[in-house]
């Protein structure tokens, strides 16, 4: 029985129900599971998880790649099984569960989870249930849709699960490359010297002994939720590009850019296909998610190349892509989340990251995370991983939100995840901040006078220079500077009196 | 005349006086210049400089490793001529212009800048003046006391002016290794694999034809300032040391350790002077400055390689290292600090970084740099560069500052440079906070449990209750996040009402 999708024979006595593997995860457990960006995720073996959580007290400590699609955090948060998560997630029934304080949530730069894991200073799973879409004649696991922690997590592992998901091709098999740094302190460089270059292997290696258990799925990968592009976002894409166009002609980047690393998200996807009508061509992409923009860009002839760790897609492009991935295959390659977002390659490919911020203040600090400085939107994600060391960092946002009743460029932001010193370029549909070299009385001038909606542009003008009437090299009135958002918690919009 | 020192004998010709030297320095200029720390910067020429500047309009950016000795940066400033500093500073004087908005600072991560150099995004030096205790056969530059960022600085600049300082021994040459990163996009692999290998040359490569002058100076580097450990140092040391010993204990650390990074200043000082008397052997520092410590630990036989960018030591630690070099030499190597701060090494190696907070909040995000949200002390330095991506990252401060008014550990930091994904250990004199693996509520439990002093528990421990009841990931009452700041500035005491 589908031995085309299990190859080593020994294995098919494995294939059991999807409850009974499940039954193989304990209370207090820490398991590992596949998916990144509603990609790959295993489904079944977590659905049957749930369903035995409403009768029976199972608390397990989740570790996945990234986010979940099938609502697979909604339901393993409704039935009590989520008592710890990470490194990210992006449900509202978890985020809510999160914020209450009733789940445990550490929220990770997607390239260190695994560094951690490895040296000891993350408990190691008991269980990593992975989804692929056929295991080799070796017993090495093909995944699907992402890589994710997927690789290291099934290395990490006691045991592990496979869900076999037949709605994926098994055409996917041959788009991964698998590479997991070596241990310290015995460790060599990453040998990655361009976004195209296959440094590991197709599969993830796995003692067939350590499989317990494998499960046939046909549920197929949530599509991708990415909203189309609007006016604004088309603007903030207008301005990125014409930007682009001035670092060519001032010598600074060639024609082909740089390797480009696009945030998942409904802006930073616009910014892509804002791409396709740009004098740039040869794009290669060194990303996380390549998205519905990634293949649009590839089809216009502009994107020669795109490495990612996940492909997470709409209904649409999913089919097109995923019907004819032979005509793609040699065209993209989907790696272990260390691997694309690890600081040593970035660096040394010198990216342009290009992620979006839930706020930036007049300095260029950025809050991608936390709602009003407390409540936890979805997590940092790769955004720092990719920021810090990029050839060019980028943010972007809409300048308002909210009807207006919210500024997304602050007096101070309510929480950090970026500093200034890793904030390059600032985005909104209004203009575009160049930070670069600037010192922080610089930046706000050129961040009010560029991206700032002209609601809020004499309030922060006037919030600027009543700061810089008290001095420092960062001026700030500190008992006015979150001011703004107590006026939008107590009164619903930041500039009411 | 001095053929010891200057062994290419075209250029003798090209001695001259600081002054005239100084003359090839114009009104707008980026001007490079080595010194790192108190250590090895040019002296005469810039003192020269600083002359001229009293009657001669002279504004210039002044781009240096770090931080400089013999009162440079306030000569500079006195006499006008700084309009632009970067990347770090530490000066009473400077530091009051940067805060009163008269020169512009811009604060970088220390490993960053020169890869911004390069890549055009920061304006390359017209002018670089370099310390160096020879010029070798080829005309290449034999440092001094500190690498910092003066091979870079050489190879993007136009003229290079070098100051021959007698004060140095010649015993110093063979101490540096000199790698600078190739161009991206076709960069390799930096090869480091161990602390104690070297990569590069060790003179910097320079094109005779570059060297426009060759000052002789007399002027030795300023000595250490960092104070010795004291009763509250040594308890944070102590804890630091038995964190280490129950890692050791539970197979997550061996002996000795991994590579060590210590922070310049008086508590990691004293950290790394509380190593002597720990258990641990065969330790190796892989850090940024090589300070009294690093030698006290050598001679204590528990230190066996120390890589750094600089050497800033006391006079008396300095006459005995110095006068006695040939007995250190094989056992320390100083790099550019783009090399020992990178982090593609930091990550490889798996340094453990020790750095200095101003403060630190419940949630475990750090300020370095901003006294009261807004006066930039010294700068963010390396610490960035090392707590990012460092096996484990630990902070280190006092309880309380300025006889009690002051909480170093308060509800939100009024700035913040390293946030809470990248701070795993906190230490103060009460005690250690363990962070690996937590979420923001169980953070705050810890830190407040451990590294608060008993004054302020009470109300951190109200405030916490207070925001908890509010909700959120990471829990604040917005409206007094702040207020203890405040508190300070407007009454003088945190806790003042």
């Amino acid at each position: 029985m589908y031995s085309d999708r299990i190859r080593l024979a020994s294995l098919q006595s494995k294939i059991t129900s999807a409850a009974e593997a499940a039954s193989l995860i304990k209370d207090g457990m820490v398991v590992g599971m596949s998916g990144f960006t509603r990609a790959g995720e295993a489904k079944a073996v977590p659905m049957a998880l749930a369903e035995r959580g409403k009768s029976e007290p199972v608390h397990i400590t989740l570790v996945t790649g990234a986010s979940l699609g099938n609502d697979l955090d909604k339901m393993l948060t409704e039935s009590g099984v989520l008592a710890r998560r990470m490194p990210f997630q992006a449900d509202p029934t978890l985020r809510k569960a999160i914020n209450a304080g009733k789940v445990m949530f550490t929220d990770q730069h997607l390239s260190d989870t695994m560094e951690a894991m490895r040296s000891g200073q993350l408990r190691k799973p008991e269980v990593t249930i992975v989804e692929a879409v056929a295991i080799t004649e070796e017993g090495h696991i093909v995944p699907s849709t992402s890589v994710g922690n997927s690789a290291n997590l099934v290395q990490y592992a006691e045991k592990v699960i496979v869900e076999i998901n037949l709605t994926h091709r098994l055409n996917l098999e041959g788009a991964h490359d698998i590479y997991i740094p070596s241990p310290r302190p015995d460790r060599t460089p990453v040998p990655l010297l361009s976004p195209e270059q296959r440094i590991g292997v197709p599969a993830i290696p796995c003692d067939p002994a350590k499989i317990a258990a494998i499960v046939i799925c046909e549920i197929p990968d949530s599509p991708s939720n990415v909203l189309p592009p609007d006016d604004e976002t088309q603007a903030i894409a207008n301005h990125l590009i014409d930007f682009f166009k001035k670092e060519v002609a001032e010598g600074r980047l060639t024609n082909s850019l740089m390797p480009l690393q696009v945030g998942i998200g409904t802006i930073a996807n616009a910014v892509t296909c804002g791409l396709i009508d740009s004098p740039f061509t040869d794009i290669v992409q060194y990303s996380e998610v390549l998205q519905d923009s990634t293949f649009a860009l590839m089809d216009a002839g502009k994107l020669k190349f795109a490495s990612g760790c996940s492909m997470t897609l709409s209904e649409e492009v999913g089919a097109k892509v995923y019907g004819n991935f032979e005509k793609y295959k040699d065209k993209v390659v989907l790696r272990p989340q260390e691997i694309s977002n690890h600081p040593e390659l970035v660096r040394r490919l010198g990216i342009i990251g290009i992620n979006t911020a839930l706020e930036f203040d007049i300095y260029g600090n950025v809050n991608s995370t936390h709602v009003g400085g407390t409540h936890m939107m979805n997590g940092i994600g790769g955004s720092g991983d990719f920021a810090r060391n990029a050839h060019i960092a980028v943010f972007v946002t809409k300048s308002i939100a909210k009807g207006g009743s919210i500024s997304s460029v602050v007096p101070m932001v309510s929480h950090v995840d970026h500093t200034e010193h890793d904030v390059d370029v600032l985005v909104t549909e209004q203009g575009l901040a160049d930070l670069r070299g600037l010192a922080p009385r610089e930046r706000a001038r050129v961040i009010i006078d560029n991206c700032v909606h002209p609601d809020y542009r004499a309030a922060l003008n006037e919030y600027f220079d009543k700061a810089c009437a008290k001095g420092g090299h960062t001026p700030h009135v500190i008992g006015e500077a979150l001011s703004w958002h107590v006026n939008l918690a107590e009164r619903g919009h930041m500039l009411a009196k």
